[in-house]
């Protein structure tokens, strides 16, 4: 049992900005609530919006909410910020896209800066995902800087993923190729107001164009858009209602697998890791070996070696 | 003893390939060559560049390379390629550039796709910067795209470290001010033939400024560049020479700590990681469980806590 939870479920909104809070603090109790909430999740429909800076994410982000919203349906934003692994806190851009939607109490946006060491982040996004989801949450969007690892991996939690490119990003597409383009169900070529789409659209045509798909096998599609005239927008939204109900059909099953099994890793990762960070960071014996190892006189592929060793761990 | 190591040692440059592999393919017994080869590192010079794609980042690696050549210095570069989560494998981009170079037998250019779950790029990258420093490299590049999480705990291991934008970035700037800011020692304003400067610079400055500084904290530096046409390359040389100088004087000491930190923990660290997805991956329990959880049966907290107990790790 868990007041907390049960406040959750009740949609108390202090009450979910105080368990999210709990699971950025890394709560040791934390694990109660997310207990309690668990058999709750599983409703909500996960909506990947990920682009560079500067490609207009965040007015296609609000461009969303604003229609789930006029549908009836609550909504919930995480946005994942990758420049923050150092000074980590709130982001300034946030809280300026609140304002529009911070009379609305269906709409709960959190921006997550990611702090500590790498691996910290999937595990986090999870969780804030499932308390979101188990209040009722009818969408949540999830918002990632498209480069890195780490914000790729987060992807991997939504059911539809949304790549925001710019005419201009041509360069990166060739960059970045790989891992974007397999993880992308709906492409948009925002900005064509500006610059021309063709070079990029056809670029990109190429590079996902399709071979004896079957019926089970999704059909990436690049929609032009000018988000900030709504140009290209309904199309948008047909497109990703056609691949949720791809989704739900062909694909459920396997993701919900998935993410248990990612979400019971990410758990037991992240307890080796709070592990070995509590267990060495105020060790003095652990502190000597890391001089030597500074002084070259040890090397740490022996030394963690020997401190595995020691730790015993039953196989 | 490793045969293989000594063969490094004696800078085979088949041998240094060779042994990079084992390092990428988590080859069990690479633990003992880089063992062997720990006491030779400490001696390169690490010199980290960052950038979005577009930024000119590769034309700038490309002179820095002739750079140090021409003063006759040895030159590893290993450049960090997020962009290849799923699909790992070499870049095109690389070959590529490593053309011009390919003749110099003292260029020795590798590039990395980060695969597997993220916290392995920062150990697998780290062993790779200690073979090439053990083998003799004068220099060493670490080229890194500057958004991620995964790349700018990379950027860690460089003595000095190069933030490459455009003009166009000043949205990237604001985005991504925290993080790569507090990384950068240098920040190249580049491709200043294309576009002008200013704005970026002023906005750039506003944010380095300084206040209060003593002897022991270096003095961020902007540089305008058009790197294609060689445009203040000399005074990006000059100011990477007065950082390498600070960073002998003041920072050297503190670095080598940090690292050796790192290092040990990122091996530890990578072994629970081998250890989790080892002992699971084939394990009929562990699938049991984890089709209990997609069927909301069970939750991965509780379940994550009862398998930690079961390793019964000595604490």
């Amino acid at each position: 049992m868990s007041k907390l939870a049960e406040e959750v479920l009740n949609k108390n909104i202090s009450s979910v900005a105080k368990l999210v809070r709990k699971v950025e603090d890394e709560d040791n109790d934390v694990y109660k609530d997310l207990k309690f909430l668990y058999p709750y999740t599983g409703n909500a429909y996960i909506l990947g919006v990920t682009g560079l800076p500067g490609s207009g994410k965040s007015t296609i982000i609000n461009l969303l909410i604003k229609h789930y919203r006029s549908l009836g349906k609550t909504v919930g934003v995480i946005a994942v910020d990758p420049s923050s692994p150092i000074s980590n806190g709130s982001i300034l851009g946030d809280r300026i896209r609140m304002l529009e939607h911070s009379v609305d109490e269906d709409v709960f946006i959190k921006s997550l800066a990611t702090r500590g060491w790498y691996g910290g982040l999937s595990k986090t996004t999870s969780r804030i995902i499932n308390i979101l989801d188990a209040m009722g949450k009818d969408v949540i969007l999830l918002e990632t800087v498209g480069v890195g690892q780490a914000e790729v991996s987060v992807m991997n939690f939504s059911h539809t993923t949304v790549i925001v490119l710019v005419p201009e990003m041509g360069d990166y597409i060739q960059t970045i190729k790989a891992g974007v383009l397999e993880i992308g169900d709906i492409f948009i070529i925002n900005k064509i107001d500006k610059s021309e789409p063709n070079e990029l659209s056809q670029n990109l045509g190429a590079l996902i164009h399709h071979e004896n798909e079957g019926p089970q096998d999704w059909r990436k599609r690049i929609i032009l858009t000018s988000a900030l005239n709504s140009v290209g927008f309904d199309e948008l939204i047909n497109a990703i209602d056609d691949h949720r109900e791809f989704f739900l059909k062909y694909k459920k099953e396997k993701y919900l697998k998935n993410r248990a099994n990612n979400e019971l890793k990410d758990e037991i990762y992240g307890y080796f890791l709070d592990f070995v960070i509590k267990k060495f960071d105020n060790d003095k014996s652990f502190e000597e070996i890391v001089n030597s190892i500074a002084k070259k006189k040890a090397d740490p592929y022996s030394s963690s070696l020997q401190i595995i060793k020691n730790l015993k761990i039953k196989k």
